[in-house]
């Protein structure tokens, strides 16, 4: 017995629920896609493709769930009768059947029952092998399955997601407020992560996500999280924090700290990298290429002399997932439309020495990008 | 930047690391096994399966890692550059090659052409559809995937392994201690839970896997989790937790409270449920099938009357997952071999009155079952 749920354990504060009127627009969407793409129906698996259409989703282990979704509206629950009872009140008042199977029952086949004649099908993108093994074995040959789930339909965030968005916004900067406290030299990367970790649950997230700590030479690793270095009085730390609130909309915003007076060098690039955002930021507005955005930051850092330091693309989607689309990567043709929520991060690295990152998540109004952290993005002097 | 490793950002102390020899003897079990299963190649991927061959397994997004392995004991790690340093440490001084590969390559096809002319190719379960689809457009179409991933090698424990279940079932027990100062009339679930959570990380798990406080009728619903509702002076309380110690090592034990002196019906069915519970472990032993010890209990159970109050199977493996083979569910042909690891958990339930389980992990040894857990099984009475 132990179903992995969103919010582990016990521990997590309950979030707001997503009104169930949201929840039909967003079942509406999902129809209206299926349509455009000439896809024949979705299947979907728990995870953040389930979290979107029923507000919620649970633990699943090797007994597959999946919610069936056709063009003619018509979504289903296929669930194992052990795991119904934590999905029913999720259903009420939503136009979503629920069909119970039993260990003996053959799920896949209902599964492939459900889909008729189906041609092509989407599949959510977190899908286990295990599963989609199975399914493809009872599927006729021809069908083919596209495994994006929902993510073309959930990179447009609704009203009600924004407010998620800019929630865990407001809740990181204040956990970054905290960083001038918890920064000092002789104090471990670890340390320090433990207490952003800390600072984390007190600010109401339901998880630690990912928490780096990356103090001189490790700022250079864009990956780092954290380690036993201790800091040093002139060192140069990128500190990027990401994570969920109850409602399952993530955080993730990185800020650079200066321990004592950066020298020129460092503030010079780090000149470059502030003007890289606000480069990418402008530039990000309905109508541009993905592409256009992550090329505004990567010419100034060009022009700079720094196109060699910044060694990964400018941005990704951001909602349920932490990474999702749109990437914001060099040459995407994809088009940015408004709701729209996106990372901005340049970063400069510069191996065995120093690194910096700026990193805020935006959404995209009608005319540009408005951030959702707010926190100074200057090189923070501290100590 | 937000790749999530199984160590929940920088709170979780690192726990001890998998001794080279052992992972090196693993390496050739699963080349062992690909022999003598007639498969041509392993594609894992980063989870359980990385984590068993490299003793460790980073976060992973968008971008593929994939381990390979071949029966000429070739391993090679595919890991986007990005990410690579991390994988560093692990592989030094193992027999497994690492190619890097860049945004903008392909290494779908970078993988495919590691596996030659494979005809039967096992992947890892937990693979999603993202990658596995991708894998199979540029794979021959007549070359079948096996979605069991190293299963089959990991259902038998090492001796390294042993000692990290048998520690965490020691972690368990510790927690299992606390209850009865923890379980009081007026009290909610909800409470209760996050103070099991605060103590499973003083005790050093990594993560809170899973927390059940079923109490009165919430007993009776075996995947319950916690609520709202508080005790009252003479529920039945059902515990279930789990979780993972920092080496990845899961832990999963329930015990059963009662709130003052039980009814004798509650009494006299608790009595039939140890006698499942002891039945089920002294038939689990080596050379036995995985049917015969659900078998065990459950005719223990169908003969006091209470079959239909036995809503699930007997047990499921445990190990760097908390569910994995051997699953122990009526039929099971399975042969149970030394070095398995599973839980035997035997409940009854009683639809809106109240539900009892007992739950302990057992290692198979030459000649039986060794159970990790120690805490009295009876129902254990409090207040």
């Amino acid at each position: 017995m132990s179903p992995h749920d969103r919010q582990a354990g016990a521990a997590a504060a309950p979030g707001p629920t997503v009104p169930p009127e949201i929840l039909a627009r967003r079942l509406h969407r999902v129809v209206d896609w299926l349509a455009a793409d000439q896809l024949d129906a979705a299947v979907l698996c728990p995870g953040s493709d389930l979290e979107y259409l029923l507000g919620v989703s649970h633990g699943t282990f090797e007994r597959p769930t999946f919610l069936l979704v056709t063009p003619d509206a018509v979504a289903t629950l296929l669930v194992p009768h052990l795991e119904a009872d934590q999905y029913r009140n999720a259903l009420t008042g939503q136009d979503i059947d629920q069909i119970g199977w039993a260990d003996g029952d053959d799920p896949y086949a209902r599964a492939v029952a459900g889909l008729g004649r189906a041609r092509r099908v989407a599949v959510s993108g977190t899908m286990p092998a295990r599963h989609i093994l199975q399914l493809q074995r009872r599927l006729d040959p021809e069908c083919v399955l596209v495994d994006d789930g929902l993510s073309a339909v959930r990179a447009v965030k609704d009203t009600w997601e924004v407010q998620q968005l800019t929630l865990a916004g407001a809740a990181l900067d204040r956990v970054h407020a905290r960083l001038p406290d918890l920064l000092a030299p002789g104090r471990t990367e670890a340390a320090i992560g433990q207490d952003i970790a800390e600072a984390m649950a007190d600010e109401g997230f339901a998880d630690v996500g990912f928490v780096s700590v990356a103090s001189g030479p490790n700022g250079a690793i864009p990956h780092h999280t954290t380690s036993t270095r201790r800091l040093e009085p002139a060192d140069v730390v990128v500190v990027d924090i990401s994570g969920p609130l109850p409602t399952g909309y993530h955080a993730d915003s990185t800020r650079t700290y200066a321990l004592g007076t950066p020298p020129s060098d460092v503030s010079t690039a780090y000149a470059a990298l502030t003007e890289a955002f606000d480069a990418a930021r402008h530039a990000a507005r309905p109508g541009v290429a993905a592409g256009a955005v992550d090329a505004a930051a990567r010419d100034v850092l060009d022009a700079a002399g720094l196109a060699r330091q910044f060694l990964h693309r400018t941005g990704h989607g951001i909602g349920l997932e932490v990474h999702e689309l749109p990437y914001i990567t060099p040459g995407s043709p994809a088009i940015l439309q408004p709701g729209m929520a996106f990372s901005i991060e340049p970063g400069i690295y510069f191996p065995g020495a120093w690194g910096a990152r700026i990193e805020d998540i935006v959404v995209l109004g009608e005319t540009g990008a408005v951030s959702v952290n707010h926190r100074p993005r200057a090189l923070l002097q501290v100590g």
